[in-house]
């Protein structure tokens, strides 16, 4: 310890990416930074920094998700607080050490090269936690994501100069999707 | 803008301060900084400073408060998340510009002096938002309390001595509690 450095995102489930921007970036004030697709999580994610942290609107792209049953079920609001720590492993060992719940037991590798795990809300008085530990790995990882995407855009059609542009766009901005088709 | 500074704090509403304690502080590691009666808000508020942000465990200490009746309801779990604005004035008449639906159209004073207002979570995609400005009239009142706290804890017989050193902790941890009466 102390082994949580802040908050890294406060999750938001959404049932419009559009329309809660309205209010989230544009009656609020938030900037956004930019909107990922997440495949492997079915969902859009429109990510705004708000100092240390930022705030995650999510929206589900498929019925069977667990955010996507959260929506159902509760409505658009509050899903999840992440904290990043220095060291995941050692953040689930001591957790461990104290009987809490835990989701994942050990740390899975998130978008982008990322280790999470998520902490079970029983064991938290209701709230679903996700630890995140940055690893050497996500720089690459999302570089080499990004230099993906850059081909895909250049084989479709668009001028190398304009591809270029958006590949050093994204990266400045994290972003894998250009955008000119961020939803 | 950037007139949004960063996330104050997330509060949690739970129904019992230790228990929590027990995950919050023993288990996630989290240092409580002090624990706090807001008897204008019927509740205690455990505060975990974690980065720039806190967690805010809240516990109702009557049946018909907002956090009683949302304990109730829905259980232990997130309440609102509070944003750290530049200036509140500017930032709740850009929201009404927005048709953003207000608990306070005007900002309202709080514990220690700041000035906060509530925005409706039905313009917030479910979310209750708090913001909060740091005026310059909080140290003050935090001081003045300070003080009164001292004095009472003086007139219940205990020495000069054990009550200056009290008042130096909790001006240090910001609190009006001492320690050992913290529940």
């Amino acid at each position: 310890m102390p082994n949580i450095k802040s908050i890294n995102h406060i999750a938001i489930v959404v049932d419009d990416i559009d329309s809660a921007l309205l209010f989230w970036r544009d009656a609020l004030g938030l900037e956004l930074s930019y909107v990922e697709d997440v495949p492997d999580q079915n969902s859009v994610v429109a990510f705004l920094p708000s100092g240390q942290s930022e705030i995650e609107l999510v929206k589900p792209t498929t019925e069977d998700s667990g955010v996507a049953r959260y929506l159902r079920k509760r409505g658009p609001g509050l899903h999840h607080i992440c904290f990043e720590v220095e060291d995941i492993d050692e953040t689930l060992q001591r957790l461990k050490q104290h009987g809490v719940s835990l989701i994942n037991e050990e740390p899975t590798i998130g978008t982008g090269g990322k280790k999470i795990a998520f902490i079970h809300p029983k064991s938290t008085q209701g709230v679903l936690l996700e630890l995140y530990e940055l690893t050497d790995a996500e720089p690459e990882i999302r570089l080499r994501r990004a230099r993906e995407l850059a081909d895909r855009v250049m084989s479709r059609g668009q001028t190398a100069v304009s591809a270029a542009m958006d590949f050093l766009r994204n990266l400045r901005n994290g972003s894998e999707l250009p955008p000119e088709r961020q939803n």
